[in-house]
């Protein structure tokens, strides 16, 4: 057998091992029975350090070094699983065993640690331990190899293949300023929507039979998915014929449910029409977290909360909650579904403010890694910008500095993937729009058919074959630029809020 | 660590795996999208190859020959494991490799093969691959090892071990004419029970709903399982805190969904109740095939068709399909669901004649392996047995000698499980009336809870710690005894007869 096939053989063995492991992980958040989770949590573990065996061994460093040689003779797609494999054996490699499993306790330690802190509203029990998360990650940033005195880009690039601070500082600053302003002048319009017909109540089983309509529209292929229901809704593409959703039904708040479904459709559409020959590999998953981001927000928002995409969609809403939409002019209803409300609260912010969130957690991050920002100002910190970004206060430290897991996961560098998605994803309207420029018209008919196959066209078929920003500029012809969602953003709000 | 310890762990390792395989399985036959069934066969082969490799590897066998030494120190339980394993070990090692590869190869044409001679009604096809199985597994026989001249004995000690054909001559052979004589009895009846009602349309979604509340009736735990639909109605014990149902909604015959799920319920409460200790190793799925089946059967027909569990079961079944049921009295119902018709299909067969199909089949196995019955011979003997026994003979192969897989797959030695499940249900029922006497009151008034605590502490709880025929000797003092079943046939057909 030749070294090429050994290594593909190789590399679509951990993927058989990470598709089984994605069956368990589906299967224990949608219905598995309580009693057996213990056992299974077990058979997780084994399957887990299969993958990690795999992942690690002298074997695939033997692999590795045979394939450097012949490199020249493989076709693209085998080249980019080498990187793609290369790049996660000296993630882990490059750390000494000794502290890799010391950063494996701290890990999970610090996870409980947040939970318990959180809870109790006490920063000071959880600062040493992400004092001591900051000081290992720069460990091994210089483990990984810094090579522009950037340790934050090392782990930017871990999440968003090729984005840098140089990039985001520039990007963010601009967009950001927009976005305070335009807020600014949201807050102070009397045009403010009426909201309380969202809250009303609206049958689960008729969200659930409205959620599956949506999803036929939208172009997800129920032969290679289907839909559940779990706490936290999530995609999961087991393999491109097995893309699952899940999504939670809130009597009292139908959005949940109606957005979380088309975000999460967004993500699970990419990975239905990945190319059939990236199947097996890490290519087959997107090309990062931002792009997967960029297709579940185009989706949520510039499908799901266009006005056109409404036209015939709000009389079907209205049949499935007659006594709530009934008597609501589809413009109300447009209104209240783009209501802007700055929030303390990441996960329950606004199309406009969310992107600020983000911000505030990319600036915090940078400072501890390429600044002088220490852990124990964080709180104070924190603070200050959510009052001058979005003009609220945390009153204490489990709505501000407390609020995500992320940190005591050791997720640093990963937080830019959402506003990045958002940007992303303006471009590619933008761009989509010289190609379809009937592209309302269509969200009107229903027929988003067109706007599946451009996507696919441009984004989803390449999975991780090639980088983010290699398939932005392909597909818009630019880098990152935040314009596009300025004006998106400027346009839409002017608009709904008479400014 | 100890080698008992190295030892446990290899082997609750392939447990893993094999639970693994278990959630696939299960994942594939309830609602896996179509499109990705392709790449989950290649997950489905890598995990099962891990099972192959691991329980006939050399590590393997290193551990059982240092357990060996040790075997006089360890507990019951691991002494156990150890038999299984080395069984398992020895089954599969003391077949030359390249016999086996043959088998291989020979099963899976001859599986596609039977297909389409079944279809094709050619036995012509068939008959030469059924007779080079035969050839093989008599080969492979020698290779295990034969002690007492007794081939057959070898395959059904596989299944049921302990079971000899000594035992199984006798008990089959009385219970045989005693099932002949009551069945003439029953074919001359002038009280022959109408069935047209059983016929008639039930909403599937209310079979659920009556199937939901008979399986919390019978006791079992939704905490450890969950009931979905399938085609083929199927138990599977993936550990005993998850042990799921599945059962199948026929609109115009609500027998196989009620019976089919009380059925696979009385498996499910079988390993859901088998003692914690055991979980993860090869002692929790159960006794036996016999045993298993014995669990399942006492459900089905001692509860199930009992005339007392339908004393408030039956208001309830009216209130699902009134316009069904509104009008039938109990007296009639329950004589309908108990009718007597020879067949010539076992899977359509009742409950008296089944036990004769089982019977026709062990007696040509036994034949071809023990006696000089020739392959070429077999659609004859088999026509003949069913007119002699049954009083129908197939007109045509498909119908006869076709009509199963499972020689095809080379599973001989495991029709007589069906019958044994049969007879050791009557024993222990018997057995358990000394302690229950109260039984059928129970039943009528829905408690059925000491009948579940019964089973669990004659039978449930020692998984394949005991051997069947000791948990049999334990439960009710005797060896196997058709009588039991005979009496229980004759005054329950004599009743529902008016013989």
């Amino acid at each position: 057998m030749s070294v090429e096939q050994s290594f593909l053989d190789y590399v679509k063995k951990i993927g058989a091992y990470q598709e089984a492991l994605g069956v368990l992980y589906w299967d224990m958040r949608t219905g598995a029975p309580k009693k057996g989770i213990d056992q299974r949590s077990e058979v997780v573990g084994v399957l887990a350090t299969d993958v990690f065996n795999l992942s690690t061994s002298d074997e695939l460093k033997g692999l590795l070094d045979q394939m450097e040689l012949e490199l020249s003779s493989v076709d693209e797609v085998t080249k980019r699983v080498f990187e793609e494999v290369k790049k996660e054996y000296n993630l882990s490699k490059k750390i000494p065993a000794d502290d890799y499993k010391k950063f494996v306790v701290l890990q999970s330690k610090s996870e409980s640690v947040w939970e318990e802190a959180k809870d109790k509203n006490d920063w000071g029990m959880f600062q040493p331990y992400l004092t001591e998360m900051v000081e290992t990650l720069k460990k091994f940033v210089e483990y990984w190899g810094v090579t522009d005195n950037n340790p934050y880009n090392v782990l930017l690039d871990q999440y968003e293949p090729g984005m840098t601070t140089e990039i985001l500082d520039q990007v963010f600053s601009e967009l950001r300023d927009k976005i305070v302003s335009l807020l600014k002048r949201i807050s102070e319009s009397p045009n403010q929507p009426t909201t309380d017909f969202l809250f009303h109540s609206f049958d689960k089983q008729k969200q659930e039979a409205f959620s599956l309509d949506i999803l036929k529209q939208l172009g997800y292929d129920f032969d290679a998915g289907r839909l559940d229901e779990t706490v936290h809704p999530f995609a999961t593409g087991l393999n491109r014929g097995d893309v699952r959703i899940t999504t939670k039904y809130d009597e009292f708040d139908f959005r949940s449910a109606i957005f979380g479904t088309i975000h999460e459709c967004g993500h699970a559409i990419y990975e239905q029409n990945v190319a059939e020959e990236l199947t097996g590999t890490p290519l087959a998953g997107g090309a990062s977290m931002g792009i997967h981001e960029s297709q579940s927000l185009f989706y949520e928002n510039f499908v799901g909360r266009n006005p056109k995409f409404w036209e015939q969609n709000y009389k079907k809403l209205q049949s499935y909650s007659p006594e709530q939409f009934g008597n609501v002019l589809v413009e109300d209803f447009l209104r209240a579904i783009n209501e802007v409300k700055p929030s303390l609260i990441r996960i329950e912010a606004d199309e406009l403010t969310y992107a600020l969130h983000i911000m505030i957690r990319y600036e915090i991050e940078k400072g501890l890694f390429n600044g002088d920002l220490k852990v124990e100002d964080l709180p104070e910190i924190w603070n200050s910008k959510y009052e001058e970004y979005l003009g609220v206060r945390p009153s204490n430290n489990a709505d501000g500095i407390l609020q995500d897991v992320h940190w005591a996961g050791a997720s640093f560098g990963y937080f830019p993937s959402y506003a990045l998605g958002y940007i992303y994803a303006s471009q590619f309207k933008a761009a989509m729009l010289k190609d379809i420029p009937q592209f309302d018209s269509l969200l009107e008919q229903g027929n988003l058919s067109p706007i599946k196959e451009w996507l696919t066209q441009n984004v989803h078929q390449y999975g991780a074959l090639k980088k983010p920003l290699d398939i932005l500029k392909a597909a818009t012809g630019e880098g990152l630029n935040g314009n596009y969602l300025a004006d998106y953003l400027e346009e839409k709000y002017t608009r709904i809020y008479k400014l």
